[in-house]
């Protein structure tokens, strides 16, 4: 059976499976490389697909937390070390490894796996909402990934509040101002500092106030965790309910570490206020993704396999 | 040459064009039937194609002011005298007029129209926005037009604030409650009760507030006037923005009653609120429409002959 192998280039982890016939046949995860730029990422990647390569293996998927331009280009990637503008990440590593590589955003390639093989199996227009440190979309309209010129399905970067909260890509108002960790985080230390006692801050201190924080504070009832949430959950269903009067999908597959780890439970919140901001007629349902982590790194392997032709 | 008729079904006017090798022919208006319900209106469609009919029409397709449906259903259709839910259209007209009959929703026959021969010529992804009584959108994705299970493109129904004005649709904060004529007059007869003194009351009376009333009270510098259409003007660059985050389209067509009244001005005015929202890294041009109001009636007998596999 032709396989191949999935990169899924994280902020922090770089998961790198190979896939035989839809399903994760072995899988290294190490971090990602937080200095020497794109050279020790891409060298990072390189060393790892040759540690899991088997001869079956005919091509390479790399999903990349940045836009993925036509010609194999990536970025620019605020989440990874000097990768602030485009980089090359097509041809030096299909040169190096001797390969057809294959490159896209990492919430695409977790669409398309979410697709094929997760959640949004069966259904032909899908929207991915993936709720980690920011927030990432990817869009499958009448079953094909949509791409445009490099930008599509930023739904993080749709605008549900003009003027309001700042984003980290330097607009306002945005989704992922509302409902990404990282703002989130920002925003609990903003409160904090105004006066508002706060289990989060209590339980991170000065470290990175991770998605487990998060679920501990609300298991708690602290109020400036719930307030955060709340606001997240709302920003999330004004985005989503104004992406389907644009595109009419049927589902919304929402994954991604925060939500993951808030579980179920976010999902049917997150479908509730979608639900109360849906354009009458239109009908959708929210619900969990289902590959987990490997996500990202099955979907590139898929489109890796379909751009080599060998489906 | 095979030639199509396309009727343009609006709330107030009814335009019926013969489509010769992509250009108006022949063109007959006439008021909609304010009364007698869909029965009145469909008579008076197959009245008017069957006067504009020549032996070398082979195909009628219909654009009308509602979403629309597989089957050949449109409605609800809130601008029609008793559309008040789905309605059979293309089944009576093709049995009344022993032709085929392609029905799609009228911005959606506009965008198509844009697309082929307008506006939006030479571009593969294409939003075409609608001012006018309403907020109508179409989106056309990698050349072909998105209609989704039947409400894709409903740009107006997309949330820009939270919770903000009722919209007629009974939704709250869509685009159209800000920058739809009906909703534009709404607002101005709220202010002027509340003591605001505007042109647009003593212009129009107790008559609905036309467009041209709206371009007469700018021209004076008439301040709830010129309050109203800022309010509009940045509610199109919040969704326009917010789209292009999540489709990624190249360039945005804006054609419609009340924005060809406003001219090219406003036109650029959308163009540069958007560019003050837009997501960094997408580039987006919007620009006016082209085809008046021919381009629905020239869409729809555009996709009728497509559907009659007479290209």
């Amino acid at each position: 059976v032709p396989s191949a192998i999935g990169v899924d280039l994280g902020g922090t982890k770089l998961l790198i499976a190979r896939v035989v016939d839809g399903v994760v046949d072995e899988v290294a995860k190490q971090d990602t490389p937080s200095s020497g730029g794109p050279a020790a990422i891409l060298d990072a990647i390189r060393l790892g697909v040759d540690r899991l390569r088997t001869p079956d293996v005919v091509a390479v998927g790399v999903g990349a937390p940045g836009p993925g331009w036509p010609g194999g280009l990536v970025g620019p990637a605020p989440n990874l070390d000097g990768w602030d503008r485009r980089v090359e990440v097509e041809a030096p590593l299909r040169e190096a490894l001797r390969l057809p590589v294959s490159v896209l955003n990492d919430v695409n390639a977790a669409a398309v796996g979410e697709h094929r093989l997760g959640a949004g199996a069966g259904v032909d227009d899908l929207l991915v909402v993936w709720v980690g440190t920011g927030v990432g979309g990817g869009l499958v309209l009448d079953g094909a990934l949509r791409t445009g010129r490099g930008l599509a399905g930023e739904l993080g970067h749709m605008v549900i509040e003009a003027g309001g909260r700042l984003c980290g890509c330097g607009g306002r108002g945005h989704l992922e101002a509302y409902a990404g960790r990282a703002a989130m985080e920002r925003e609990a230390r903003r409160r904090h500092e105004a006066g508002r006692a706060t289990k989060l801050v209590e339980l991170a201190g000065a470290k990175r106030m991770k998605s487990s924080v998060f679920a501990k504070a609300l298991a708690t009832g602290d109020e400036v965790a719930g307030e955060l949430l709340g606001e997240a959950v709302e920003a999330l269903g004004v985005a989503i309910a104004s992406a389907a009067a644009l595109v009419d999908v049927q589902r919304v597959v929402v994954g991604g570490g925060l939500a993951d780890r808030l579980g179920p439970q976010l999902v049917e919140r997150i479908e509730r206020a979608t639900a109360a901001q849906l354009f009458a007629g239109l009908e959708l349902e929210v619900v969990p993704a289902r590959l987990g982590d490997d996500a990202g790194a099955l979907g590139a392997a898929l489109v890796a396999l379909d751009a080599a032709g060998a489906h």
